[in-house]
């Protein structure tokens, strides 16, 4: 059997196995990155125009994308509706992306920890992937300074909102002086907005491609988080230089976004009925977030540190005492709990253990502190016995 | 600007190019595939669950592909629905294959002419493309002895039934010689059949993976020509030995296909209503086909050679006089009159001139005659001109 020589990089993804084990309905599960059910929108289908059966434009619907546009312009992102083009879900953002630019070898920067998924695929087109520390306000700028001086990525992959798994929002500061590093040496940013409607203050810092001067960028988003995720829909801008490959490479891995989704985003996006929802989803989540830091604080104190995060779905936690997290999974499942190792979370696991990444948004209310007391037992018991 | 080295092979698409000509009302356009407006079915919504808005399974509906297994079945498919994969249209299981099987450099094996948007994505992964002639009853099979001698291509690529563009359809004896063949050689079958429920007489038949013993293969169908191609929903059916790659490249490259699509086609696959709509579909395209065949006696029996098709989308002109039908879409176009070039069919265009595909679904019939006389006009002065 003669695959490509990709497929060898071709991960068995543990977060398809955890998310399969925590079917099971006895499983309390802080593993996904899943919407609350009772927060899913009730939509409206009957209005939806015959003609959205008919094959549509590569570029998405052209409502949409001016809608899309006007969104990103109102957070200073520079851009028209011919920059936007509508995606499958923006994990569709990241392959697009990888095809664009990753053969064998090609080195990447990212955030260490940055999103799992993107990861793999990155990996998979075969990056060689550098990375920088993460901090609780951003990218520790040194070491992010020193890796544009020795390399020469082909693009930086950065979540600044809320990012995921760690959580973290870069600051004011921080997103000036990335952005100001990118023009200096002209690497391209792509930039990962999934969670920033999903916050829980009034802070409101804009993208860091609005920051941007020289370097090209391509902004990605979704309505996975806001509205329904089983719809498929998300979006790029992408700087004009770039759009027009991102475009080409849309049509050859699917046509075009189905339209029943993209005519329903529609009908939310830009819509006070929207805002609505969006404040209703932040109250809601806010009241989730607040009572797993309380229940985290009753079982988890002596054993991890952690931030409150400030906006998205996640807890990011770092065990006082390391531990390879994956080891736990086996322990947990027993115990109908589950939960992220962090390590898969780093191109390098085995040098960062003892990480966990905690969804706080799906757990049922009343099973949370039944099932982080049953993970404490369980990061307990490990950690006795390795110390035995 | 630092692109992949794969871009440097992403073409301009003509045919993107030509369909957004094409979108000019006045324009009477031959050069699309798209289904009949007036035959899209009206679907119903009204009873999708709220639950089809959350995340779904990289794998697809448990309901949709069990039903799309039964349907596969019947066709005499060797298949359980654990081998089923739903994918966001039939374009999305060539970048699987693509990204499964293909290095810079790999040899695989087409019909000539193939599917323009298929070479177009294996290209893009650096195939090295082998071909084999198309006889008017499937591929010239000492040649494809000989190609198979000569080579070990990574899979072979047929779209036996109604093939894209040429509009054949194998004979049984062919598509027993054929697989015959792959098991013989081992090589790896990708079988696309977007058009099988098309046909316009009875015969049926089973496709060529169903008379493999050995070869591995991927059957990949859509709704895209019997339902609505906006739900942007496919499917593919794999041997055993293939199917957890391809689940994982699906993860990687879009979660899983939109469930409001995948619910939608399961209210109608393997239901009385839609053999009925099927059959209501196949009667208005006979019509269409047989005024197609009309006009084109009319307008171009002196000009080019044709088969009439059995099934499908499309009529394949070869004219009697070759040129670079490339040459004569200008002229066509400020005639008002779109249509596809054979050209970019074949991995070799240059090598190949004088083809023309004309797609008879989805022009308006009372716009047929003139538009074809408008084309054969083109075609009598380009060969006027090229005589000169």
């Amino acid at each position: 059997m003669a695959f490509s020589e990709r497929v060898s990089r071709l991960k068995s993804s543990l977060i398809r196995e955890i998310l399969a084990a925590a079917q099971r309905p006895e499983v309390m599960s802080f593993a996904g990155g899943l919407p609350a059910e009772a927060m899913l929108p009730k939509v409206e289908w009957a209005d939806m125009p015959v003609s959205m059966g008919q094959y549509g434009m590569s570029e998405g619907e052209p409502a949409l994308r001016e809608a899309l546009a006007a969104e990103a312009r109102a957070l200073s992102v520079p851009c028209e509706a011919n920059q936007v083009l509508v995606v499958s879900g923006s994990q569709q953002t990241l392959d697009l992306a990888a095809k664009l630019y990753i053969d064998k070898g090609t080195e990447i920067l990212l955030e260490a920890p940055t999103y799992l998924a993107a990861l793999q695929i990155f990996q998979l087109f075969g990056a060689d992937c550098i990375t920088v520390p993460q901090e609780v306000d951003g990218p520790d700028l040194t070491q992010l300074r020193v890796r544009l001086e020795k390399h020469k990525p082909a693009f930086i992959y950065l979540i600044p909102t809320f990012q995921n798994p760690s959580a973290v929002r870069y600051s004011e500061a921080k997103r000036d002086a990335v952005a100001a590093l990118l023009d200096e040496f002209e690497v391209t940013l792509i930039e990962d907005e999934p969670y920033r409607e999903l916050t829980f203050d009034s802070d409101n810092a804009t993208p860091i491609v609005s920051r941007l001067k020289r370097a090209s960028w391509i902004y990605t988003g979704t309505v996975s988080k806001t509205l329904l995720p089983g719809l498929r829909v998300g979006f790029l801008i992408a700087s004009a230089d770039l759009f027009p490959h991102l475009l080409k490479l849309k049509q050859s891995a699917d046509l075009h976004t189905n339209r029943a989704g993209q005519w329903q985003a529609l009908q939310w996006i830009g819509t006070d009925k929207f805002q609505h929802h969006l404040s209703e989803l932040r109250d809601f989540y806010r009241v989730r977030r607040d009572a797993f830091q309380t229940a985290l604080e009753a079982h988890f104190s002596d054993l991890a540190d952690w931030s409150v995060p400030q906006g998205g779905l996640f807890f990011w936690l770092k065990l006082k005492q390391p531990l390879d997290t994956r080891t736990l999974l086996n322990a947990a499942l027993a115990a109908d709990v589950a939960f992220m190792p962090g390590e898969p979370f780093f191109p390098e696991p085995d040098n960062n253990l003892g990480y966990v990444r905690l969804n706080f948004s799906h757990i049922d209310p009343a099973r949370l502190d039944e099932g982080l007391k049953r993970l404490a037992a369980v990061v307990s018991h490990a950690q006795a016995a390795q110390a035995a």
